[in-house]
């Protein structure tokens, strides 16, 4: 599937395609509406799959990895050596979201779309490398706009491919040296916010720091002056490719019926440039928590999502997509599994 | 070991011996803190236990049942006979507690503390019945203050077995058709707020219902006036068993640095009845979630918790403890399965 047929390809969800499941959330051996938003999430995946009776979600993190040529402008604390030494982490298994994939049953996909290493051969890293690395985005554009279609192919692909595979809950997760800069760029050009409002410390910039960080994003903005009706523009003036991996897996999964459950900002930049070339994909898209990133909430605000976990987090890799997943997998236990009134012989209320 | 020997051998928790815990967190693999709550969490649990490298603890719900006299004031839309009932669900595994006990890989264990009905020989339910329900607390104290404290003492012996077996995280859980009355009676009285402020919907009140209950507590109050300074007394005067079950629950599992991951809005009564016997064992307590309850907050205000989840749950039994066992179960794996930067051959911030 092309990226301009799945954008073409993606429907509005259906709320009555839910009412089977309203009706049995309804029947259960619990206080109407008792269990809140995981009601909420289960209603959610009914209306999104149009399934009636799901079976438990399959759920694959895909963790996309690229570099930055803006790291060079002193954006991050880490050398971006750190994004194929975190790779290869990935595929030891020994970083935060292998262990909370581990720990929630969800499997790591690690897609190398543009790290700015030679990877060789080797073995789980699934390596679809469009460029070594972005252009910096102070000094020119990041990519080309060409670059930037193929690399939303590849999400768009490997989000086909999944589907085909039964996968049932896609995860976004990421690892680039320096890409929440250009997510605070798309973030500060599609919600319309001021850039110091939205541009927070990364990995754990000093005032001094997120100072000069916004002050990088603000003349790249002088530069490229990028257009908010054009999300491919955008996409190409700033990167990452990391971050247009992430829409086209977006896209792809909207197109194949499968929710998308978020991790944080980075996964919300991807998320306005998805949205941006596809409205309609908004309605596939789970939040899984609250970054304490300053300008997640503008993304979340103005996508209109209530995020399910608030936990400080601020790692990426999908950490957060992990544990957003084990709570839609409970949401559809607890719809399936639960017995109703009349199952377990439980009198209903006055 | 008894309630009073319990209470004298709770100990101040030790923040120096997660020391140990925090110097391996900084080495880990992610930038300093980026993991937030999970960090805190995997903290908490080593300064309760003392273990320095802790297995993945063994969760347990403890899921308490009692009825209440003062059900009979229509405080409930629900009529009693849905407590036995419920329990013969908890027993089959229908309920929203078994689903996300499962989902969590937490056990439950059904205790009869005081249903008013006769379980003959009932399999997997653990039979301590105390009296047949609580008296009504509108007229007369719910029970003598002998048997509140064989209550507590139910709840203490069931922590101290369970910690003999090896069991590291204990959940409470409860269920008792009219059970929000009694605990919003403890909530009033110790967090000193006002009735019509920690008063709510229970399972499902109308506005009508809910002035009616809150004037069904203003006379209880006024018939008893219970002691705040000596919480057996509050206790014995409005019940219920379940909550008395819970927090010697509490009190035994603090006594043998077992941390207690606590459920809602009845779990915040039992916690409140049990730091007002010993408040050492405030700090042995993780809360799960934010309840809808109203007089939840108020709780969590007084007790200094923040809790992990705020899902819009309002089902009790136990249910947001099984998510929080499972985040506190998430944490210890983060803490002892992540690779540090000198086993990953990780750069560190420049």
């Amino acid at each position: 599937m092309t990226l301009d047929e799945a954008v073409r390809l993606i429907q509005p969800v259906n709320p009555e395609s839910a009412a089977g499941a309203q009706k049995r959330l309804d029947r259960l051996t619990k206080p109407l509406g008792s269990l809140g938003r995981l009601e909420e999430l289960a209603l959610r995946y009914a209306m999104i799959t149009g399934e009636v009776k799901p079976t438990v979600p399959r759920g694959v993190v895909f963790t996309f990895a690229a570099d930055h040529g803006v790291a060079m402008e002193g954006v991050s604390v880490y050398p971006p050596e750190v994004t194929p030494q975190m790779v290869l982490n990935f595929l030891r298994g020994g970083a935060g979201v292998n262990v909370l994939a581990r720990h929630a049953g969800v499997e790591v996909r690690v897609v190398d779309i543009g790290v700015a290493h030679d990877f060789g051969s080797t073995p789980g890293l699934i390596q679809k490398k469009i460029m070594r690395g972005t252009k910096n985005l102070l000094r020119e554009p990041a990519m080309t706009r060409a670059q930037a279609a193929q690399a939303l192919q590849v999400g768009v692909d490997l989000a086909t491919e999944a589907a085909r595979e039964g996968v049932g809950l896609v995860g976004t997760g990421e690892m680039g040296i320096g890409n929440t800069t250009p997510s605070a760029v798309i973030t500060a050009v599609m919600t319309g916010r001021a850039v110091a409002e939205v541009t927070g410390r990364g990995t754990g910039l000093d005032d001094a720091g997120r100072v000069h960080k916004i002050q990088v994003i603000e003349q790249a903005l002088e530069r490229h002056r990028p257009d908010r009706h054009d999300a491919l523009d955008l996409l190409s003036k700033v990167g990452g490719l990391e971050i247009a991996g992430l829409a086209g897996l977006i896209l792809g999964a909207a197109a194949a019926r499968v929710p998308v459950v978020l991790d944080g900002f980075i996964a919300g930049a991807a998320a306005l440039i998805a949205v941006g070339l596809q409205p309609l994909c908004r309605d596939y898209l789970i939040a899984s928590h609250r970054s304490v990133e300053r300008g997640h909430q503008a993304i979340l605000d103005v996508l209109n999502l209530r995020p399910l976990l608030d936990l400080d987090l601020r790692l990426g890799e999908g950490t957060g997509a992990c544990l957003g997943i084990g709570l839609v997998q409970a949401s559809i236990k607890i719809l399936t599994e639960m017995a109703t009134f009349d199952e377990a012989g439980v009198t209903e209320r006055d």
